[in-house]
């Protein structure tokens, strides 16, 4: 059975594609007795049946040519799988550990097989509004986060393999430009996408859009977002990007991925988890308010930053003396000059990521795309104080971000809101 | 006749190359009678045929798989030649009235043909050497660098088309590389390639390769050079890249062009007319003490950036209502934020300007490839005194850039050294 042109697979021709495929059947040793598909793709974009047989199991996504949530009238190119399946292959490279592996790719049909996170891995972000403690997360997700960024910046490669990379992403331009549009624009002007708790947040929506102050800053980290390829990012690392269990991390979804700043999957990992910490009043009730819960967030978002601060520069370390074309070692390599350097570097690094991460959140609030975290929060007028308390932190961090120096002072600055 | 692969070609394979291609021949009236053919080529990289007869004329530039001025031990690719034409093109269409039409372009054979540049044109540098006044020179550039420069920028762009163009010019590695290593790197390091006016400067080269300030700013800089896609720059805009009578100011050899920082252009020009002020003192004699044109170098400096600012400006302000796509007119539209925003941005550029200006004149005092501004000054010593100032001069703009204000500040730092 051949696919020599793209058709969107339902339960019946995704087995006649499984059958077809030796990557694929192979998984579940062709054995197709007791076979399951369920059809479960919660996100925006695409398809994504699970597979289960008892001899294996696998996950097959399928991207449409357009985005899923808003229907056919948001058309999307299909090749984001190719970039999604790019991305989980280099960053799977570089860190298995945190990546589902891949077993299979399809260009023509866009579709992706991969390994099936089995339960309980569950979608972080559920796990964050269930008040789920992840002893682990912010040491894998600082990992993860490290290894991908570091090894595919210039601090670890050469210019040529960068350049032949930041060509062969520029084809992901139409996922880029959703970004834009979606995070560094639509917030910031009257669009008919936007949405927020209406009437409680009217004012607030308003003054997002008529702060020139915050407007000039969006502009600067849009500019970095479009013009500066850093790393290869997974350019949409928000808490429903990641699977978890209490000893299991998994990042999944890449389809933004492109060579861009750093610091917007820093951000946008760290901004997400601000706006969880912000929801949990929201689910404070009788039997738990929430409070240690908090304090925990609180602590997994500082473990995140200095984690990624001490992994990342360790391998910076570990490898000065390779073949990474950003500080020769010729020119960098003495201690005090590395050190000096390294500063510098990790300075800049933490304002990108409390400049992007805050504007993370503040489009979660008023732009398009909400999050469960307040959208769960049934009682409208709570869950406009809870989204109040999130946006006044992000304008803050967004506008101040230079004036803060360690991860401490922006938990800080959430416990006194 | 057929060239299907490469071959060097040398006067007489040049005119049988010519006849068989009519955008060449039609130029020359296909008239081979009385035609002159001179080889020029003084650069460093390829080589240049000037090709004159009595019904028309045009130059043909072939790149050779090495750099020339070095030897075939420095291997170069010959694509160069396509990002070449290609720059020439692009920039053409916006600006054609400083740049060189292109008639013939062959990928196979590395080949440009163009405009020929007639007498009195002469390259810049050697006006400025004979102490020549160019009093459209200002003008003339500043239009040059506006254009360029902001029609490939996404203040014009919109991001599909910048993103399709950055990839594109990714595959001019091989020259991004060159500069890497020319310019950010080998004169903070000990090189076999570096050269300087020795035993009078050795003590200043070692201070430039001991200066750790100094090495955390060039490394600054380099990062935004490997990885900023501003815009469509030349990449080697230094006054030998220029070609100017009294009324006439023509851009070649954009062999270096990619997608970078436009500081990169603008301070390559700027960085090397300071270079020509410093050398005037080792050329002055009895009969021309040469004060007058070091006004002249002074005024025309402030002129380019000022005017430089002016135009650049202006074409945002008449484009704003387009479909750029850094500042959505929705968002950015209003009198007094269109105002910061735009003080903002010529602000970086200013500061992007004068740490890459400083950083190329560094090269050209420490590094491999010298100008002809000081060479020309016979008297070691006094080349020496020229080229200390002019050293000075450059590790204080490049350090202590971000407190320049204005242009004038930085003349007068000139006056003062």
């Amino acid at each position: 059975m051949a696919f020599s042109e793209f058709r969107p697979l339902e339960e019946n021709s995704l087995i006649e594609y499984i059958k077809a495929t030796p990557s694929l059947s192979s998984k579940i040793g062709d054995n197709y007795d007791g076979l399951k598909i369920k059809e479960v793709g919660d996100g925006n974009l695409n398809f994504v049946y699970i597979v289960v047989a008892p001899s294996g199991s696998f996950v097959i996504k399928q991207a449409l040519p357009y985005i899923r949530c808003i229907g056919e009238s948001w058309p999307m190119t299909r090749e984001r799988a190719y970039f999604e399946a790019t991305a989980l292959k280099a960053h799977g490279g570089l860190c298995p550990q945190h990546v589902p592996e891949v077993y299979h790719f399809d260009r023509t049909m866009s579709l992706i097989g991969m390994r099936y996170l089995e339960p309980p891995h569950i979608i972080l972000r559920k796990g964050l509004i269930a008040g789920i403690e992840y002893p682990l997360l912010a040491e894998h997700m600082s990992d993860y986060m490290a290894k991908t960024l570091y090894y595919t910046s210039l601090l670890f490669r050469s210019t040529t393999e960068h350049k032949r990379e930041v060509a062969e992403f520029c084809g992901n331009v139409e996922l880029c430009r959703l970004t834009e549009q979606v995070v560094f624009s639509d917030p910031y002007k009257i669009s008919e996408y936007n949405l927020w708790t209406s009437p409680y947040l009217d004012r607030d929506a308003e003054a997002v859009r008529g702060d020139n102050v915050l407007k000039i800053e969006v502009a600067e980290l849009k500019s970095k977002f479009c013009e500066r390829a850093q790393a290869l990012i997974h350019g949409d690392l928000h808490t429903g990007s990641v699977m978890a269990t209490c000893d299991s991390t998994q990042v999944i979804d890449p389809e933004f991925a492109f060579y861009g700043p750093m610091g917007f999957d820093i951000g946008a990992f760290i901004g997400n988890l601000i706006l969880a910490f912000f929801a949990q009043d929201g689910h404070a009730d009788q039997g738990n308010d929430r409070k240690i819960y908090k304090e925990w967030l609180l602590k997994t978002i500082e473990d995140t930053w200095n984690l990624f601060h001490q992994k990342f520069t360790a391998l910076w370390d570990e490898n000065k003396n390779g073949f990474g074309e950003a500080y020769l070692p010729a020119i960098y390599n003495n201690p005090e000059l590395q050190k000096l350097v390294q500063e510098k570097y990790m300075k800049e690094l933490f304002h990108d990521t409390l400049g992007f991460g805050a504007a993370k959140m503040i489009r979660r609030i008023v732009g398009v795309a909400h999050v469960e975290d307040f959208e769960s929060i049934k009682e409208a007028g709570i869950r406009a104080d809870c989204e109040r308390q999130a946006l006044e932190l992000a304008k803050t961090l967004l506008k101040k971000r230079r004036e803060f120096v360690s991860i401490s002072e922006v938990t800080a600055a959430m416990k006194q809101v």
